[in-house]
C-alpha cells in the first residue's frame, strides 16, 4: 500500500554513506582470515573514559531527587536549567567572553542543534568546508539549499579562507579545532572569517565541539573572543568530547542577541524553534553536565583529556619521525595524514590493515578534498595507542 | 548589526501565544489582591507525582555504569538500545499489537517527534483538529504547509469524523485520548480515520501519549488496533505521561515499514532523518524507560495513574452534579467542560478565580473551537483536587 502524501524529495538528493560500514566489513573479514593477528582501532570517534566521578555523584543525586515527591522535577525549561547555564556562562567568562543567560539553549547533542538549526533559515546558500562532518552537508542538503565548499588542502593547512568566495551571504559552517582534520584556527584565521562574515551579511556557525582539547589560552576557545563575532556568529558547543557525554546526552548553543535578522533575531527565531520542537533536557543528565563544570569536574574532565591528548602526541611522533605530512595531534584527538607516495584513502586503508594490523578512517570519506588523506584518533587505551605508535613506525619504515 | 541572511518567513505566520503568561498574571494579580485566599490549581499539564522506584533504581545502576571503565557506554545508537525497544514491543503485544524491532524509534520526546516530521514531508495538506495540542499547528505553519481543520464540538462530543473533508490526501494528527478535550476515540471512531486514510493515500500520525490512562482493553490503546492502520499511521508514545518521565524525556514513535511513499518507506526516510539530526537518548533515561515497561514497572506506573485518574473522577463528578456537560475525566488526566449560560473561556476563568480561588485553562487557548470552552486537569493532590471539587459544587449551585 502507497500513500500519497508527498514527500520531501530533498532527501532524494543526500548520498548514502558506506564509509564506516565499509570499514568494519574490511575488518571483520580481515580478522577472520587472521584470528591470530590483535587489530587496533585508531578510527574510533566517541570517548572511551567514564564519566568524571563529580558527575557521576550529581546525576545520583538527582536520580534520586526524582524518586521523590518532595524534590520531583516534571517537564525541564526548554533551554535549559538556569544552574546550568549560569556554569556555562562562567566557563565563557573563563575565555574573557561575556553573554547572557538568555543567549544560551540547553540541548540534547551539537548533533540536534547542528542538524535543526536549518529550520529557521531561508534560501542563503550555505558555505561548508571540505573535508566535512557530514551533517553540516547533509541537513542544508535535506533542507535544498545551494552548498558552496570552502575547499581544505595541504596549501591552506586544512584552514579554508573565504579568500576565494564570491561576496554575498551564507550560512558559513566552520569546525575549530576541526573534526576529521584536527586543525586549529587561530585568531588571525578565525578574525579573517568574522570580517568576511560582517562584510556580507554572513552568519557563521561555529562549532566548538572540541574546545577541551586546545592547549592554553593563545588560541581562540570561542569565536566570541574574536571582535565583532557577536554580531554574525552562533556558537555549538557540547558536553560529549569535553566530560565524556557521548552517551549521557548534553550540548548548548549561544544565540547572541546582537544577531539581527530583519525584524527579529536569531535568537528569537531560535527560542520559538526549540519551543515548539523540543522540551528541554533531562534534569538528571543537566545536573551531571552542570557538575562537571564545576572546578572539580572540570579539573576532572581535563585529566581524561590529557590522557587522549597524550595518545594523541605519540601518533604525532610517529609520523613526525617517517617524515609524513599531517595536521592535528595537538589540540585535537585526531590526527589527518597525507598518505605517502600518492598512495590512495582506500589504498592506505588496506596496506595499514593488512600490514600492521591497525584501522584508521580513510579521509575521502569525509569530502572530495580528503582523497589521499586518512584520520587517526586518540580515544583508545594508552597501551594500545603505544603499540600502535609503534606498528606506524615499523609500517612508514617499510616504504611504499 | 543586521545580517543579511534569508530567515524562514513562515515563522512569521505564527500566533504568539500569551495563553499561560496571561494566566499566570492574572493568578498572580488575584493572589496579590487576595493574600488570606488559597488557590488551588487545575490547570497543570505537568505529573506531579516522583518516578516509579524501579526506574529511579535502574537510572541510579545506568549512571554508576557510566562511572565505571568497564561499563561506560558511549553514543547511543540514535534510533534507541534494543533493551528499550524490545520492552516497548512487549507493551505493544499486550494489546496484541505486533511491530518489527526496526519499526521503533527512541527520541526525547513525543514533542520532539510530533514537530520535528514534518522535515520528511512535502506539500500535502496538514488536517489538525480544533481545539489542538499547539505543537501540531505551529510545526506545520512552520513548514509553510496549507493547514485544514477537523473541527470538535459539542455535536461530535469534540471527535471530529472526516465526514467533512475533501477527498484527497492529507497528513492527519489525531491525539486519543485527547488533550486538551479528554475525549475517547473508540475503535469505530478511529476506524473511521483509518478508512479515510486507505482510500485517499493520507498518513495519520497518531499521539497516543495520553494512552495508559484508558481504562480497560475495550477501546483502543493503539491505532494498530485497527485494520489497516499499518498501511497509514505512525504512531509517537511516550513515557512523559505513563511513567512521570515529562523531566527524565524518553519516548518513542513507530514508522511501520509497511508505509510505502514512491519508491522508499516513511521508516527509511525517519531513519535517515533521524541519523543525521538525533544522536540518541540518554543511556541513563532509557534504562530507566525500560524498568518502567517491566511487569513491575507497568504496575507501579499503573499506580500513579490511578492517583490521577481518582482526581479526574472527582471533578467528573462534581460537574455531573451540576449538570455541566463535558467531555474526559474517565480515560484521561483531562476535563473539558461547557461554559454555562453562554458565559465565554476568559470570562469563565475569572468567575472561577474570583468566585472559588480555583485556576483552569480557557479552552479557546486552544483553538477557535475551544471558545466557550475550559480545561481542568487532574495532576495536582488528591487533597486539592477533593477541595476543589468542593467548590466547584459551591460556584455551580450559585449560577450565572
Amino acid at each position: 500500500m502507497s500513500t500519497k502524501i508527498k514527500i520531501n524529495e530533498n532527501y532524494k538528493n543526500l548520498k548514502q554513506s558506506y564509509l564506516f560500514s565499509e570499514i568494519a566489513r574490511r575488518v571483520r573479514a580481515f580478522e577472520e582470515s587472521n584470528p591470530e593477528k590483535s587489530v587496533i582501532r585508531l578510527g574510533i570517534g566517541d570517548v572511551t573514559l567514564p564519566l568524571p566521578a563529580v558527575a557521576v555523584r550529581a546525576m545520583e543525586k538527582a536520580v534520586n531527587e526524582m524518586g521523590e515527591k518532595a524534590t520531583f522535577r516534571g517537564y525541564p525549561p526548554e533551554q535549559g536549567y538556569d544552574f546550568l547555564r549560569e556554569a556555562i556562562l562562567a566557563r565563557y567568562r573563563s575565555f574573557n567572553v561575556d553573554l547572557d543567560i538568555s543567549e544560551i539553549f540547553v540541548s540534547d547533542g551539537a548533533k540536534s542543534d547542528c542538524g535543526n538549526i536549518t529550520d529557521i533559515f531561508g534560501d542563503t546558500p550555505a558555505c561548508v568546508p571540505d573535508p566535512v562532518y557530514p551533517v553540516y552537508l547533509d541537513s542544508n542538503i535535506m533542507d535544498g539549499r545551494e552548498i558552496v565548499f570552502a575547499e581544505g588542502d595541504e596549501s591552506n593547512a586544512f584552514l579554508p579562507t573565504p579568500g576565494g568566495l564570491k561576496e554575498r551571504p551564507y550560512i558559513i559552517y566552520l569546525c575549530s579545532p576541526n573534526n576529521p582534520t584536527g586543525s586549529l584556527y587561530d585568531r588571525a584565521g578565525l578574525g579573517e572569517w568574522v570580517n568576511f562574515a560582517l562584510k556580507t551579511g554572513s552568519l557563521i556557525i561555529f562549532d566548538a565541539a572540541y574546545e577541551a582539547f586546545i592547549e592554553g589560552n593563545d588560541n581562540p576557545h570561542s569565536i566570541y573572543e574574536i571582535d565583532g563575532a557577536k554580531e554574525c556568529s552562533v556558537e555549538v558547543c557540547s558536553f560529549s568530547k569535553f566530560a565524556g557525554f557521548t552517551g549521557a546526552r548534553c550540548a548548548w548553543s549561544v544565540f547572541p542577541k546582537s544577531i539581527k535578522v530583519g525584524d527579529t533575531t536569531l535568537n528569537a527565531l531560535w527560542s520559538r524553534r526549540q519551543a515548539t520542537k523540543f522540551n528541554g533536557v533531562s534534569y538528571i543528565v543537566q545536573r551531571g553536565a552542570a557538575a562537571a563544570l564545576s572546578e572539580k569536574g572540570i579539573s576532572e574532565c581535563m585529566a581524561n583529556i590529557a590522557y587522549y591528548k597524550r595518545n594523541a602526541l605519540l601518533l604525532a611522533d610517529s609520523l613526525s619521525r617517517a617524515g609524513v605530512w599531517f595536521t592535528g595531534g595537538v589540540h585535537s584527538p585526531y590526527l589527518w595524514l597525507k598518505c605517502p607516495a600518492g598512495v590512495g584513502s582506500w589504498e592506505f586503508f588496506n596496506l595499514l590493515l593488512v600490514g600492521e594490523s591497525l584501522v584508521g578512517t580513510p579521509g575521502e570519506g569525509f569530502g572530495a578534498c580528503g582523497k589521499g588523506f586518512f584520520r587517526l584518533t586518540s580515544f583508545g587505551s594508552y597501551e594500545n595507542t603505544l603499540e600502535a605508535a609503534g606498528r606506524l613506525d615499523v609500517f612508514f619504515k617499510k616504504g611504499f
